[in-house]
């Protein structure tokens, strides 16, 4: 960003060369007011970034390095944390106490309650954060985020869950119980390590349900919803895996407050609540989204279908689990927390077919 | 089959070019029993079947013809009619006069009620049938089919559907209100039909909800289902469309009659229900089905989770919609109907990877 | 483009609805000097672009119109063409007299000669422009494309064979007889219209060679490799159809001139040839390139190897067939000769993964 | 194999948890004349097969154990070898001691001269089986594969570029200098073990060419074509990974001997040639093949074009390369080893869609 004297913010990415940080790195290449200083990789240390990505054009000045806390102090305004949980909790306070702004895109600060993080994760070293974490979804949180320290980035599920059901849970218009969340994901939402369940040859041509049941995004998105319905929500979550590279589905079923109420009147809610949000488009009643309307972009599509047989809500809602569900999210965050202009390098569509 | 006489039972396929056609002659080539003798296709009349499929080597001899229901009813002993709906009903009533067994591969005879067909689909034109056809799941039918003439094939996503939640609601394990089916297909579901909608570019990398609420499965599934628990049931269909060539998983999501009930006790009744059942197979617990691992193959396999913070019970479901969901599962009935081994020609696994 | 009062430079689209026209709308929404005034398409007249298309977030204003010459010489200054050959040629006379500068996008102004055309496309409608119009590799032609009226994008697999073979033809590293080129493209060089060739299931898992030594592009190849030679060359292409959306990928095989040069001999040619070029990178000794890594953007990649057991020299290079081979070139082409910087809304890196 | 007594050929598998062992496995399920008794894997031992493989229904009985020599040439007649070279050449020599036929899916047994070999592999431990060992190509070697002890199983490229090439060398068709093949492979023959670059977001909407003049399969092709033409053969090999699951398409390009040869002199020789080859399937001419016309089958599908504006011969190959190019081949040549007829097991059709 620009600051007074016309500098522009200097940024640097922890935990670099995973397809978040790859992801930073294309969105922020074109930021007119950033300048990323230092990307870190404990193993690709001394590796140029253009020649581990090379679809990172215009990187060639750019090294790994092995992660460094003064260096990164020193060289920095804005960090992002793209390592996984229990690692970010480890260097986020160091990098708070230094005065920089932290945008931390793992689990370790989105949840508020402790005992609910240890109970999911792990043992949490750093809970004296946990309050003043400010929840990354803009739409929602806009104001706390343009004040925050320390952003925690919400995960891919909860952003594509909670961003069409919120306004309706806070309207009333649905009922708290019952709620299922039936979510499909690209495959880079798994990362980029090496295993066998991510091969190619594995997921090409599949479909599965994994941890049914049991994933460790039921909490988070549970804890925004409740917040927005002003009660205790449990819901049921099943995520799936996808053979393509980029996008998440949601499809969300709920019953309806009022049994007459029609899709019209849903829409009518959700169109009102996302007037001025550039990156949320509610579509006209009879369409649903593709998360190939989305692919590379920040933006999230919703449609919705009030199903009269059985006075069932459906919501269907998409996003580029890597962009919105991920580091575009970030840099929208980023931009606020900066004051700068909330759409700032994020303004591209989609990139179809 | 073998007849008294030691001869092969003579079968023609009606609308063979689609990719239920090509599929019954992958399956029908290796068959001891039978000798297909017509392939009609009106668009491809006098075109060799290798030349049109060159997937489907060793049938250099076949080609494909006109429909000619005499020439049909001299040649053939069995007729399968892969048909769209409406098309089949105007030549079943024919075949059948001429003495063939029946297998529609279409939804003109799946559906009992005649008002429910038409409100679905359009007027009937040989109502006079919907109750002589016997709805073909083999593993709830089975001795229906064995004496059937006309035999109503299932669809792809009742399939998928009716095989996990038939046996629980007979046990009465599962409330028959509130039960949410989701389903994920392949794009073969689609058909082979010119059409923007399923261009490689428009569905790869994509993914998306369709005919949400409208369904034309959604009377199958619901006949069915409630005549397994013995009450009218309704339920919520959502089909998806997935980035991959074969395959249905279907995510199904009920409330336990018993709050109590685990994940064991569910098991229990389905290992019970297709203990003798060559085609289904239920998991171990904590265990979940891949479609990749019954493609090109006509097994069912089925995944259970108790899920007791809700109360709800997550079955999940996986066949080749080719193959169980069409083809496959009409060369098993034809077995039956023959009084030949249910699974002749049917015992490959599945293609993996 | 701003011109002297400031106003954008007014773009029309002719044939908007196919891929490439979807592409070059992709890529003008962020250019900072051109406004989008008219966008045809017979089939769709009437149609919202963002309805047919909703990956092009924020074109709400645009509606698609029949193409009306009239109208699109009111309202804008420049028009893309990016219909069928025949049908380009048909248009583009009338768009030039009424003082537009027109970037053609089909092959119809590509071929010099006449004679050429005639042979592999079919009769010239308007021969006397094939001398004025200039072949749109800006790599190749910048001063000519500077003053262009009249531009003739070059065709996909012509950008990947020429760019990496036309430096070291003019340099006599390689000799000009048995060129060998052998390019695999993604699915959507075959454009957008329904046909059962190019279905999901057709295309997926599958890989195929297509028009086996007859395909059009191999004189417009030949023209340009033998103005780069200076002698007439004749070459041998094959292409392949590959299951994804986007990219080209070209393996070449030619002979050394110098059975002793070396890969590094090689890369310097290209190393300086392209210095200032900002959309072609001729990748590090040792390093091939992938198509993944020009996804959604305007590079070309090349690597190289001079292959001392057989004298052969190896190139690879890789395009976004939908960006470098057609739409992102044609706005690099209309940059230039509008007299706007080269690069203006190309800028954006490759969407990977 | 029913051996005079009746009995099944009892057959072991040695590293069966990679793809080729998956894929023996689902190829033996069906075999009338064979037992599996044992399959080994160090990383799975104790695992039953249905459990890591989900797709192999009916293998409920069957648990991968740790490799032991004496437990396998106890309970097996004939032992397949699917571990990596180097690995195999370390336990061949004690199979045939113990009197077990070996099929060896490795390179180990592939190149007869030990130089040539150990330069591109690496130490030999059991030169003194190179001369013994007979090349698996069952179409070119029949007669010393049904007496052969220890079989070398082809490799997947040279399999799809010495059928094709093979009977135009030794027919003088062709000229032995300045062959080029261009190899495209599926996914699988990269294996299963665990590795970033195969990742699916790696390797889907990719496409790359790998190690580019370099490619281990050179000296085995080279080899078989020398043989065939009998002289000294050297080739130009390049390798490409293509985002699918199985399939190898090759194109190659030679030179006619004779300038006038036609497109129909070409597949008169090979008509010929393959007449009684229950495998290679010679295409019509002006028809190409696609590898999704044998996915999952044994057949290898040849088309051909005489190209006389270059004077070159095109040939364009495809095999499903774990079937014909590996396990499909090995149980082809198992089946000619015990006398049994070739195409025991292998008879199916290919998986389309």
């Amino acid at each position: 960003m620009q600051t007074d004297t016309g500098k522009k913010t200097r940024v640097a990415i922890v935990g670099a060369s995973g397809y978040t940080g790859v992801e930073l790195l294309r969105i922020l290449k074109l930021h007119p007011a950033v300048e990323v200083t230092v990307v870190t990789s404990r193993q690709n240390s001394g590796t140029r970034v253009e020649e581990l990505f090379p679809s990172l054009h215009g990187y060639s000045h750019l090294k790994f390095t092995a992660p460094d806390m003064d260096e990164i102090c020193r060289e920095a305004d804005v960090v992002f944390t793209a390592v996984p949980h229990q690692t970010a909790m480890a260097v986020v306070p160091g990098f708070l106490e230094a005065g920089l702004k932290v945008i931390d895109l793992s689990a370790d600060f989105r949840i508020r309650e402790q005992a609910v993080y240890e109970k999911w994760y792990q043992e949490h070293s750093a809970p004296q954060l946990l309050n003043e974490a400010v929840y990354g979804l803009p739409e929602i949180y806009g104001e706390q985020v343009a004040s925050a320290r320390l952003l925690a980035n919400p995960g891919c599920y909860p952003t594509s869950t909670i961003l069409p059901l919120a306004p309706l849970l806070k309207a009333g218009a649905v009922k708290p119980e019952n709620i299922i969340v039936d979510s499909k994901s690209g495959t880079s939402g798994a990362g980029r390590g090496a295993s066998v369940a991510t091969l190619f040859c594995e997921v090409n041509e599949g479909f599965k349900a994994y941890k049914v049941g049991d994933h460790r995004h039921t909490p988070e998105i549970e804890q925004e919803l409740s917040a927005a319905a002003g009660t205790d929500i449990k819901i049921n979550f099943t995520p799936h895996l996808v053979p393509m590279n980029r996008g998440i589905l949601s499809t969300i079923y709920c019953k309806l407050s009022d049994s007459d109420a029609t899709t019209a009147n849903i829409h009518n809610i959700l169109y009102e609540f996302y007037a001025n949000a550039p990156f949320v488009r509610v579509l006209p009643e009879g369409t649903f989204p593709n998360v190939s309307s989305v692919r590379g972009s920040n933006y999230c599509d919703i449609g919705a279908k009030a199903d009269r047989r059985t006075g069932t809500l459906i919501l269907v809602s998409v996003i580029d689990n890597l962009v919105k569900g991920a580091s575009g999210q970030a840099v929208q965050n980023m931009n606020i927390m900066c004051g700068l202009e909330e759409t700032l390098s994020l303004e591209a569509g989609a990139l179809f077919p």
